[in-house]
């Protein structure tokens, strides 16, 4: 077939007006799908029933060094489960602490500190009178909110196949004082799936930032979400970052949101030693400690590096044909029409769709009236807006294969109108 | 026994010599004890142990509503938490949040927020030039600490027993904008085990602030942790607020940090429903949601506040004999000899001592070196400065009865020795 640039205005009539029969027959059954949210579904929640007794009241809750863990203390977390992260960040445990259930809740308790105490003694944010973060799109829409929410200015650094375009966030970084954090999900980003090469993280390593208080910010949130075998391999930033004399440039992140239950798990901060003795004592105002019985249970139910990965296969099992059925229709009716692009990524929890300009409101809003939700357009940009209005993110871990495939035969037809009423508009 | 004050300077001496063998007696002993932590017992935690097996994976994850626990959401609490909670406070349930593991958290949190982005659109406190904090002493160092790192001046105000100095509470709140608020345990306050007396909530329910965003932070920690029955009643402070036309002055809190674990439980952040929907909109940007299978667990455990109230009548069975302990050797040792004089409380976690002045330093330099440590003095006062050197707290709670004797025993002997030297300085 055609693609649509080849088509005349005549020819792209008729085939809008074939789609829109489509779209209306999908509008009559009344559909109630959901493409918008990064959730696990409910089989990948089952595969972490066993959690839930994996400690009982039959054990001591004791950790190895035999402290009571039923009462306060501990702030950095119990050594198992700063083992266990660590292992997951491929970090030492000294370099790890484990908190509460929300890694998010750690980024955003990271900014706040820095806004009213600064980094390891700077000034703090809140008395400067400008405060930038640069924000890869498209990119996490919590993570811009996080900045925007304390008034930082969000800077927009386009996004390639290796990750963030490095020579503007080098510029930005080497030249802007008042560049104080670049937000990253490294592996498997959010939304394209895209792992940072390895030039990638060497130039973060060896950045020469012109504010001492600048620091990455690693969300390495889907370390060990692999889907298709052999999975992304990404570059040690600590490793690299040490190497390059750079040691506390890094601030990584991760939990087990998506590993056992998300809201319910554990989550880590990793971050040089001098970076997690000033935090840590800033810290000790805030809590007496995170919850080390749920940290203890766990390690009892994950174990190590090796139960997690064992894990993560039985997810990726049920992860692959979705992703592998959103594809497919994709391919199947987008293939050779030149409406868009899309990523095809091996782990993660999404795939990120470009249409042609000024259709991503658009399509969103036409599969919406038929009853599939998708994330609305721009969230994956800084303040919400797309400039291009070219983005959107499909998320296709929570919906079954069955509403999937409705779902994103719908998306295709919505994607089609959408690009046919630009090229004729 | 004539008191201290009546003997002469040769008798105090001799006195002094007696002690003093005592004390190397004690040391001698090489003893290791503690009466400086607020913490629960092992024989308390002991329990809750049912806690770890309340839910298990043969049961579905689900609240009343049929949500999912295991996936993210639920900002707010799930709502048969939200409800346990509110009983346990005594407010709605509309009024009352249920968080994650540490009420201190959201104290601090409440405060950050308040720094960075005003309290119901007020002016961000860190864009003032003075920010107060009425500071009730003595009382909780951890409250102090918090609005200490903030940056936030500390004015200390005199318990007396029915509460903090309302006379100079009023003064300050209704003539001075820079006061935003004030710590208060209102129940079994810490150190002391003092219930604000009726007249005393009332006087914070009709107070003028000066300043709109004053808020009363209402810690009740103990608020169903009595020990002698009938506990202490106090009176609703939101009630009395909404009678007064005060409804959005009160913030509560409290957890169940000391109902099952100490670090494992859940907490609870109450007020107007103006300043939850105020508060709940920034919390979004922190945090997807709490460990709702934690609260699940708990209401699995505890029911209600039936329930909650026959647990802690076990508790109270732990915790009596302790106190008593205390005060039967204060008051054998030190009764008559005007040394000091402490505290009786009915519940909480704490007995309050107030030595001669000058003494409170010296009397936990001797414990400490005779092995039992005590809780810093001044610890008790806003930036850890006792003005008369003389209040020390009295953790009961943790060591056993036989070591409380022992310990206490000794304390005896170290505010004698303090005292005597006091007296001839």
């Amino acid at each position: 077939m055609k693609s649509y640039q080849e088509l005349s205005a005549q020819q792209l009539r008729e085939e809008q007006e074939h789609l829109y029969q489509d779209y209306l027959e999908f509008k009559a059954r009344d559909l109630k799908l959901n493409m918008a949210r990064g959730k696990p579904s409910s089989e990948q929640l089952d595969l972490s029933m066993p959690l839930l007794n994996a400690i009982d009241s039959s054990q001591a809750m004791v950790d190895s060094d035999g402290t009571d863990l039923r009462n306060y203390g501990g702030l950095t977390g119990i050594k198992e489960a700063r083992a266990l992260m660590a292992q997951i960040l491929d970090v030492p445990a000294s370099n790890t602490l484990v908190l509460g259930n929300s890694s998010l809740n750690i980024m955003y308790d990271t900014v706040a500190r820095s806004m009213t105490h600064g980094v390891m003694g700077s000034t703090p944010w809140n008395k400067l009178d400008n405060v930038r973060f640069l924000c890869p799109a498209p990119g996490y829409d919590r993570h811009f909110a996080v900045t925007e929410h304390f008034g930082i200015e969000l800077i927009t650094i386009p996004m390639t196949t290796d990750g963030p375009d490095m020579d503007l966030v080098t510029e930005y970084v080497e030249n802007d004082e008042s560049v104080k954090g670049i937000w990253c999900v490294p592996k498997y980003s959010n939304p394209q799936g895209i792992t940072y090469s390895d030039d990638t993280v060497q130039r973060f390593a060896t950045l020469k930032p012109a504010a001492a208080d600048f620091r990455i910010y690693w969300d390495n949130a889907y370390v060990v979400h692999d889907f298709i075998e052999p999975g992304d391999e990404l570059l040690n930033l600590k490793v690299a970052c040490d190497a390059a004399g750079n040691p506390d440039i890094w601030y990584m992140f991760a939990s087990t949101s998506k590993i056992t239950f998300a809201g319910s798990g554990i989550s880590a901060f990793a971050s040089s030693e001098s970076n997690l003795a000033y935090i840590t004592k800033q810290m000790a105002y805030q809590t007496i400690g995170p919850d080390k019985i749920n940290q203890l249970r766990h390690v009892a139910f994950l174990k190590d590096i090796d139960g997690v990965k064992a894990h993560m296969r039985k997810q990726a099992a049920l992860l692959a044909p979705r992703f592998a059925t959103v594809l497919s229709i994709l391919d199947e009716q987008l293939g050779d029409l030149g409406v868009g692009e899309w990523t095809h990524p091996k782990g993660g929890y999404f795939i990120s769709f470009d249409g042609l300009a000024n259709t991503a409101k658009r399509t969103v809003e036409l599969a919406k009236e038929a009853g599939v939700t998708l994330t609305g357009a721009g969230a994956t940009y800084p303040y919400g807006v797309d400039p291009l209005d070219r983005n959107i993110r499909i998320a296709p871990t929570y919906p079954s294969v069955d509403e999937l495939a409705t779902a994103c035969q719908l998306f295709t037809i919505c994607a089609r109108i959408a690009a046919i009423e630009a090229l004729l508009a």
